[in-house]
């Protein structure tokens, strides 16, 4: 009888050495993403119904062991019992789980889909998510700029120095100085902006680089997912990292203007 | 009497010890902003005329004045006599010889104006035509994308193997491999359109931090630059770096994808 | 009755927003540095005993009371009640423990001390320790180097291609590519070496900045340490980042060629 | 009739596009290298003679021929005829005006060589005198050094405000805080002694990777570069870049305690 994958996955990680396991493991750092891989995994599941490569009861499995999945990690956090570091990452972990839950109709799950393709897509869902939601970048940008505003409103007309090369130069009023913060974070804010809708294409149904033989519906993801269309070239979508530079450099620009804030405050 | 500011700025530079002056000069950089320098000082003048701080005859003086400069320089290069080490900056070179050309006129130019603004202005300009003009960033990607696709109508349905892990993986066609790069290209032109759509207000105006109490008329640049509208706020105008940091991020970001091409090249 | 400095720093920070407490603590990363700034504190303990100014008493309850605190960090790591956020750093949080086992024999510690000079030697004496300690630097590379060397004696006359720009260039032995990785060790091991005797000289005594007005003997920390002698200046000892960058560098270098050793171990 | 190397390295180039030529050429800057390339391959040549692969008339010639060619360069500098970017590099260069002077014993040159030991051996030498030459890096150190005591010796007992967060501290003298700048040169200097003995060990012999099936005398070089003795591993020899990394970081390092200072000086 030959073996299938997810038996040689499990079977080869719980016998390598566990120096190596934790070595290669990504859990630490991709386990929060376990909200977005499931709701790829929803949306490529729907596909894969959408095609004929399950059926009605294996969907339903899926997104119920899924479901519990994520209950059971948003109340356990990181002492969810599925966390396994010889499983190397978050997509074998709940892969795993929902196997244990929903057997058969869990192994189908991973059909025409790679960790490529599925981590591409996690990725900008949880850029998207860390941008947009309530918490997000925009919202606290936000929070910050009404704070100045609200205090160029109160002290705004008092008179003050402007400096340049740490001396006193031209005299200015206190509201002056503040608009000046806010159109320095109106620039961080809009950064995030760009970025998350320079990036609303998702990678799913690229497979490990060039697709799959398999009669996948790449636009059907974009009804379950809410956002989309599909990156149109499975190789620049699995092998792209531009989602994560230009959400690491419009963070970067935003943190120089927080510590450039931080900085005059000391001096003044 | 008293000293005049140009006075005092050629002599000091004079006086100085030569050693200080070349290290304290950036004219070895900033004298390819020679254009966009002229182009501002002109905008700046006909603002003067505008709000009648200059009269036509000055501004006559100095937009001849400035066009012989301009000429001169297009001609001889780094041989142009103006450029003396000891004056510190395109700007200061460029104004020496306008006075020169243009006497008690010219030395009217600098009028509500510092460097701050200017050379904001200047290097906002040399990055909008870095981009956008015949030979810029724009159309080279654009022509490297057309090459792209007609390798790609040429040679597009051949089959050859793709690789991950430096291994051959599944097949593809050799447009499938074009096609990749070409989206990789249409992500670094993005940036770049993003780019100068973003920063092209501009900062003349603003003075050395505070503005000017000099009735200036701010939205008049606009009609001579042929960009704007200014930024609001002077003491953010005078102190943003972010249009440096946003292109030379549009630029690392093409310098990345060349390289992964580069290599690629090597590789197979 | 006058406010004392212990005293001001506890109620000023339980006063205090948590949120500020939180964002200046250093607590996170620098607890681990409790081992040796206890052994600073005893050496300077001695030493002010040493100089009459404190007595035979309190040098008694500050060398009992570091060491049961040593001890209770020792067993409850993280754990240990002693870390409090508002307490700002690992310095503060000892030293206010120290206080409540040792009373006001505790609070004479600080005489003639300041963060400064502390944490410069703390830092000091912990990169000794990374580097010269069992499970150091040092020993780690020397059980790399010689399990290498063991390797070439095992199999090192085995012929195998070497390779140039990917491609196989000269035939060499087993035992030649391995004691290339053998001399890459050496050198990081040599780099780590030089950093430790480079760096040995200490901080303490120097103050904050200028030394201290009392009757210090900064020769005297030399026996208690084990290390030095002081750094003679002490401005220059409180403002140097120079053993941060050394052993950052040297560490920078081994990391780079581990990497190019894994890298290799991948394409082959 | 079969094609020699440097035949074929010629003809390549020479018909080549230009284009190409430019873009792979390191001429730009390894240029600089050239007498440090001269006296590698004298040394080169007298160990050939020495192992008997080429004759006395042969190691005449080039050494004659090789004396030429770093007068002409002493004296034409950049407006060398012999500099040819479709020749691509400083070795190249020098080889071919070489077999241009002495004909065939200048082809014999590269015996048992590569350009990979070459340039290696080339850039430790001139990191050697970058660092110890008259001019280099330790006698700069050592004048400003020199500088700055003869400033402590005739202002260092005048009192001065010490400064910690940009706030008056501890008054100090002036020599206790002139000395704390020569105590960070001395840091810096140490560094590139450190550098330039860790480095005296060359890679010639090496060729390309794994040495050369021909007899050579690898410690016969050591007396006719007055360095050495020879990295015992060729594979290491020709990878290594850490002579690079350490004198660039001992740069490095240097140039923050200058950069520190000019701020300390602006300051003030």
């Amino acid at each position: 009888m030959t073996q299938k994958p997810w038996e040689h996955a499990k079977s080869s990680g719980s016998e390598g050495d566990p120096l190596a396991a934790r070595f290669v493991s990504s859990l630490d750092y991709d386990k929060r993403l376990y909200k977005h891989d499931i709701a790829g995994s929803v949306a490529h599941a729907r596909m894969l119904r959408h095609v004929d490569l399950i059926t009605d009861d294996d969907l339903a499995a899926i997104e119920r062991g899924l479901k519990e999945i994520e209950s059971e990690i948003d109340e356990q956090g990181d002492a969810w019992p599925g966390w396994k570091v010889e499983l190397e990452d978050v997509h074998m972990c709940i892969e795993a789980a929902l196997i244990e839950k929903a057997g058969d109709s869990g192994r189908k799950l991973h059909t025409g889909r790679s960790r490529n393709d599925q981590v591409a897509t996690d990725i900008k869902m949880w850029i998207w998510s860390a941008i947009n939601e309530t918490g997000g970048m925009y919202s606290r940008i936000e929070t910050l700029h009404r704070a100045f505003i609200g205090l160029a409103e109160r002290d705004g007309l008092i008179v003050m120095p402007s400096y340049t090369h740490l001396q006193r130069a031209q005299p200015i009023i206190v509201g002056g100085e503040i608009l000046a913060w806010c159109e320095a974070l109106a620039y961080c804010r809009e950064r995030f902006v760009t970025c998350s809708t320079f990036h609303e294409e998702y990678a799913l149904g690229s497979g490990a680089i060039a697709g799959s033989s398999l009669p996948l519906d790449r636009f059907h993801y974009h009804e379950a997912l809410s956002v989309g269309p599909p990156l149109m070239n499975s190789i620049f979508a699995t092998a792209e990292l531009d989602h994560h530079n230009d959400f690491v450099f419009a963070l970067t620009m935003t943190s120089h203007w927080l510590s450039r804030w931080a900085e005059q405050w000391i001096i003044y």
